[in-house]
């Protein structure tokens, strides 16, 4: 697989979800992960606080993106609309990214029922900052946390169709029609 | 506290609550809440699985309220008027149910992190049992999935609000008002 993230944190990601696919999560130490980067296990830990979080040092990138297009989209859009801006910024951080890598990441967090409950409670922390971030636009309450919980839904209805066998279309494409589902709840059928 | 649910399964919940919330959840034994709803550890285990599931009894009452609703619906409705009906047979559910109860139960679960845990795989559980129901009706994906993630958070947010302090509404009038929230989340403002 060829490098795609330059640096040391970069590198150690890239390691270990290799070491993690191949050999699995409970059988691959840190000290492992920083060998086949070729650095240190004190470099590991300088970079990752423990094994676990070398899979999740991502969400950082996703939690600027959602909140800065909240922060800086226009005045007068709704709710659904600043949503929509702030999905397509964060489908943004996963156009580099090859898809078999963030699949093999994927794989390897459905396992694991620990890395599952990180995962959740990453994606819990990621609404807790979109809300926020709605907040601070005058929105009130329930709905910034409403707004909040279904981008939540849409990001991980449409990742998860993005890692589908066979889709070629890009996230934010895929976002954009889940996103129009979303509002399409309320029409009879 | 006066005694609300008959039979041993009620009792067992009951005196449950009332130790796990006096003297805490970990410090409290399944043989203890039987001797307090007088009856046998053997009973207790014969209700439940663990001393974890007998706070957790009534999701399966609320699993058959969303589902039936769902499933007796008229035709023609849009999945958010589904929803709204879900909501309103699951409210339903609560009516009986001392307020000062369910808030110390829910305290309980906040107090640790596996109820915490077990209560999200419950709700879990309980969207996906929505969404098969919703599916039956010939609503597909990623309608079906997304609605009963909606009516999740909705049901989420109004009981949190039905136990706030001082909120004397019913659940089915708090749980009508997210909806309607939910629904005008694409107004601009």
């Amino acid at each position: 697989m060829a490098r795609w993230e330059p640096g040391a944190a970069g590198r150690l990601r890239e390691a270990a979800v290799e070491l993690f696919a191949r050999q699995g999560f409970d059988q691959t130490t840190a000290a492992e992960i920083a060998a086949a980067a070729g650095l240190t296990r004190r470099t590991f830990f300088r970079h990752f606080p423990d094994k676990r979080d070398v899979l999740f040092a991502g969400e950082a990138a996703l939690e600027r993106a959602l909140v800065s297009a909240v922060d800086e989209a226009p005045e007068g859009l709704s709710p659904l609309s600043l949503i929509g801006l702030a999905l397509d910024r964060a489908s943004d951080v996963f156009v580099d990214m090859p898809r078999d890598r963030v699949r093999a990441r994927q794989a390897i967090i459905d396992s694991d029922a620990s890395l599952l409950e990180r995962q959740r409670e990453k994606y819990a922390a990621l609404a807790r900052a979109m809300g926020a971030a709605l907040a601070r636009r005058g929105i009130g309450e329930p709905a910034a946390t409403l707004a909040a919980e279904c981008a939540s839904v849409v990001f991980t209805v449409a990742l998860t169709q993005w890692l589908a066998d066979g889709e070629s279309r890009s996230l934010s494409v895929i976002a954009a029609e889940v996103l129009a589902e979303l509002r399409a709840l309320d029409v009879p059928r």
